[in-house]
């Protein structure tokens, strides 16, 4: 298959390092800067790249890596070059809007919505590697009327690529849980580093600094346009997230020792049960 | 020196094991449950054990390892047995009410407040490790009156013992340091695991999941006292945490990208510089 990723950013360029790797696939690459593009080639991360249209014409199955806001124009600017019956998904951590978009769309491929679980706390294609996805979820969210071959198709492809797990699920359950797994920590994360103490940790910190505070190092303005386009799953986890810390807050104040031995024996049976 | 452990759990027998291999010291230990004490010996974790009074005399350095109740009410009712101008220590993890306590009692040896900052998920005696405080710090809390050469002594001996770093401060700045890198730390997880998502969260979750919730695994007897004796400082830290989380709420129902951009760059900037 001809395999085109466009955008070779962190994301993208790992799925063409993890094609080249772990298949036989012949991949296309493109990327909006061209220096990129032509690093990706000498490198031998991207077999082929060229004028766009042209590639996606090519394109057995194409992946887009965009900011989630230049996923849908993107893919209509260049609707009528796709080819006919081929796949086109893309890598964004919020599937609802964007599936949603493409739903009504008159198109004659398939776009099915993805996400490989994975990332790092520098982007880019210079920190891109052929194993960023060897222990991650590939996600993806079909429509109920995607042809079941196109859906075992792309998961198919996923696991070739190496993904240690593939689901498939609705685009909404995929942004609840995300909303859940992710963004919230994300939010957590800079929350957490924006406390006054935050600057004199050294000294202080140890592991649960360490793992709280790490994802603090965000990328700001994708994350803006994730947390915006998945507002309702993610306020509610803040609520609840705001809610628990609150009943915290209450026993301490009160110095209720019983409630609070109740509350964390609870979160520690959760924890010890879900891993 | 003859160096006395008392406690042998994860804390107290990881200490011994550090002395037993990094220093010459004798290591005497004691534990209440006494088929602890007889596995320490056997397993040459200690060399001596025996009456606690008895040990107690015998010792120039007296490590506490019990939970923070439990360590003034032991000193107090052993505190003729202690060697006079020997020091007493502990390890639990808040210092200004157990210093403040032992502050004004008459005893002829030295008190001194310390945190050796390491801990697993795990606790007990057959989860300790030689090498639990290698990448640890010691932090030690003195009174403005303990002597020069008291303090240098213990922190020598943690030097000996391998941790990787020594910090002394005062009891009062020790306990908002904690409060921020550490007990908040413990409230968030907890909270955090105790969303409905929690249990689903298998097939959508990945190193943000992992680290927000690695200390979910928690003792709960033991945090609901170091809880309640740090109370205004930790309910400083979880009123930050949530007025934060609030700003970011705020700005996702309000569609605010700018504003939001603002907070993630400044909490990036944050953890870019202080790491």
């Amino acid at each position: 298959m001809n395999v085109l990723i466009c955008g070779l950013g962190l994301i993208g360029a790992s799925l063409a390092k993890a094609l080249k790797k772990n298949t036989e696939h012949t991949v296309l690459g493109w990327n909006r800067t061209p220096s990129v593009t032509e690093k990706a080639l000498r490198d031998g991360v991207i077999d082929e790249s060229g004028d766009i249209d042209e590639l996606i014409k090519m394109a057995d199955v194409t992946f887009i890596n965009f900011y989630p806001e230049a996923i849908v124009p993107f893919i209509l600017e260049h609707k009528n070059s796709f080819k006919k019956d081929s796949i086109v998904t893309d890598s964004c951590g919020i599937k609802t809007k964007i599936c949603n978009e493409m739903k009504n769309q008159e198109i004659d491929f398939y776009f099915i919505g993805a996400h490989p679980m994975a990332g790092r706390e520098v982007g880019g294609y210079d920190n891109s590697l052929d194993n960023l996805f060897d222990n991650a979820i590939f996600i993806c969210t079909p429509y109920d009327e995607t042809p079941r071959n196109k859906t075992d198709a792309l998961v198919g492809l996923a696991q070739d690529m190496g993904f240690a797990r593939t689901v498939v699920t609705t685009c909404e359950h995929h942004d609840e849980m995300i909303a859940f797994t992710s963004q919230i920590a994300h939010v957590l994360a800079c929350s957490y580093v924006l406390s006054p103490l935050a600057p004199m940790h050294a000294g202080y910190s140890a592991g649960s600094y360490r793992d709280v505070s790490r994802v603090a190092r965000i990328n700001a303005d994708m994350w803006t346009e994730l947390f915006l386009d998945n507002k309702e799953p993610l306020v509610r986890e803040i609520d609840d997230l705001v809610s628990n810390l609150m009943r915290f807050k209450y026993n301490i104040v009160n110095g209720d020792g019983d409630a609070l031995r109740v509350l964390m024996k609870k979160g520690n049976k959760i924890k010890e049960e879900i891993g």
